[in-house]
């Protein structure tokens, strides 16, 4: 047995997802990629803004001495004096502190960090479904059980699904708001409640329930929508982020953890996230992109770009039949397959040239994930196949 | 309780190192930076090469469209192929391809995703001491277990242990070559010896034992030796390394991971490779660095000055009285402690402003880890303080 038992069973069934993009390659050599539609990846098009190219020029030619050494594991304390005044200002003035922050290797470090630093073999982490699949892997990492519950129809939480899901090895409810896949923003209201749950849920197994907001799309929202702190809601709570989304940087690997000033046993669990950063291998943020995204954190790319091309998808994919909550942030459509088989129908999107992930992938079958940061006129030549292949349905 | 069982007793555990660290740090503040002879860090003093700023000036200043994005799991295929076209000229021509390489997180993040793509939980790798203790972190990340043996009193593979120590649920060997942190260097008749070997407790227990080699240090030998391939004495294997010594970049997380092109079941172990990169939190090296180093492969820092600092400590050692094996390469010395007790001595020295790491932190009680990638003067300051301390005890 070449690898190991879970990694070959992992190999197995990611292999349907392979043959997807297997398929978009062999269509793309066919047909041109130019004529290949593609929406599968949350590969942002946008480039980085203007201001990170200026940084990363001005770093690369006044290269400090030791800037490419080590640096405290948790990161460049400047890096992280620079995040923890962004979060207080955005984040109703609670005193952050470099030690509440750790730099990593993109929000998928941070929340792995954040993970091992919790998680006893066996706990259990409840996650709101649809969801990114990957979260599973994560938890495994940590030999962590994955709970995963239902959402309302509109996608928003349904906190009763939340309490009843809730057991004597709950560890950590694991949110992501904007949503990916279905671009849902969750409403303070919402988030304060869920505050006052876990609140309740620990006193009754009297033990610590965490809350863990992943939120790398949480400056992609549309419509003057806001996305509220989970650090006002709830005590017990981390934040996991990147520039991945915002800057349009998933390539660098760069991004944090952010832990609430007021968390119970703050030392201990600054201190096990530190160290958790070392011991994953990643040892620390990339520090180059640690340098640059200091002076970054008010920037982005162009937000009404994307809000234009999920208007311009939204309205078009509603004009000719298909039934979606419309995004309210991140680059995400969710919308209803015609029919109960979301494979058969991506497949059948495919014929086209157009693709698409299931939404069974996403823990949301009967439904497909739509990307769309892709160019205007991927969705503009799009459109007429979306309404070819749903005519064959309804 | 806040964090996990098991992070909790790591905090504990690395409390004492901590502790160290603060006495240093409280010692910088009393006596002022330049007083403090710091010899407990393998961050390389010396700057990266005058081609590496150029050509990170070259990518800032032209910065192509979708450069800072994902990319394949494994890395660019372009960074790949220059990896694959260095170790083919490098590894007696073995046909290296760039399906052979991942572009990794560091050599911690290459040495995480071999380990996780072959171990089975409760299976051992054998590795030899004195070693980088950090290994039994990133073998407990994938509840494998360490097998620790000794080498030969001049720190070369003792290859009867190794045999003793393979059992039914032996995974792998795991060397590090030039060594971390008695700067040893094996050679190519104990390599060799070595392939032989596995070959033969493979074939007793009928599984594959693999062996991982950790070289970062490959680039930094001395006095003309040679650091032999491992792939040419065994085709079950992997090398797992990083840009962060030679081209001193340790804080920008940049390494792979090479498969032998003659392993057994190939398809399998490189399909789990790139997907354990993603799994991990990785996702991939990053972009950036991953541009810069392809260009970088044949450079160095120049090694030289190691080899003029490792002499000069050496000769001054030697003439008040230190017992040591004459490092081959790495920077780092280890000699014996004139008393038994590794961490009174490394306290005595701490007294003098000398910061050193007990060996007993490496698997080796009895011996102080020296760094000596410090300035020249930091080590011409610290010989007459390292007699100082000796002469008390001898």
């Amino acid at each position: 047995m070449p690898a190991s038992k879970k990694i070959q069973a992992s190999i197995k069934r990611s292999s349907w997802i392979r043959k997807m993009f297997e398929e978009g390659d062999a269509r793309r050599k066919k047909f041109g990629a130019e004529n290949i539609f593609d929406f599968s990846l949350g590969n942002p098009n946008l480039e980085p803004p203007e201001k990170f190219k200026q940084i990363i020029k001005d770093l690369a030619n006044n290269s400090d001495t030791g800037s490419h050494a080590y640096m405290p594991n948790a990161g460049f304390v400047e890096t992280r004096q620079a995040v923890a005044d962004y979060l207080k200002k955005n984040n109703d003035h609670r005193p952050f502190s470099p030690n509440d922050i750790v730099m990593t290797v993109g929000a998928g470090g941070a929340l792995n960090v954040v993970l091992k630093t919790i998680l006893n073999p066996g706990e259990e982490v409840i996650i709101p479904s649809p969801y990114f699949v990957e979260y599973n892997f994560y938890l495994d990492n940590h030999q962590g059980i994955p709970v995963i519950i239902n959402t309302e129809p509109d996608f928003s939480l349904d906190l009763n699904a939340i309490e009843e899901a809730v057991t004597e090895k709950t560890r950590a409810v694991l949110i992501n708001s904007p949503n990916n896949p279905t671009g849902k923003v969750y409403t303070e209201d919402v988030i304060n409640e869920l505050g006052r749950l876990l609140v309740d849920c620990s006193r009754k197994f009297n033990r610590t329930i965490y809350l863990i907001s992943d939120e790398p799309y949480r400056k992609i929202v549309y419509d003057g929508i806001n996305v509220p702190s989970i650090f006002n809601a709830y005590n017990e709570s981390f934040i996991v982020t990147s520039f991945s989304k915002d800057l349009s940087l998933p390539g660098e690997r760069i991004g944090y953890a952010a832990v609430n000033p007021d968390i119970s046993d703050k030392e201990i669990i600054s201190s096990g996230m530190v160290l958790c950063n070392r011991i994953l291998g990643y040892v620390n943020a990339p520090a180059f992109m640690q340098r640059a995204v200091s002076a970054l954190l008010e920037e982005s790319v162009d937000i009404e770009v994307y809000r234009n091309k999920r208007d311009l998808l939204c309205d078009g994919l509603a004009a000719c039949g298909y039934e979606f909550i419309k995004p309210q942030g991140a680059f995400y459509l969710f919308p209803k397959t015609p029919i109960e088989d979301d494979a058969a129908f991506t497949s059948a999107l495919q014929e086209e040239n157009i693709l698409t992930v299931p939404g069974s992938g996403f823990g949301g079958p009967g439904y497909i994930r739509i990307a769309y940061c892709v160019d205007d006129r991927t969705i503009e030549k799009a459109l007429p196949l979306f309404e070819k292949v749903i005519k064959k349905y309804i």
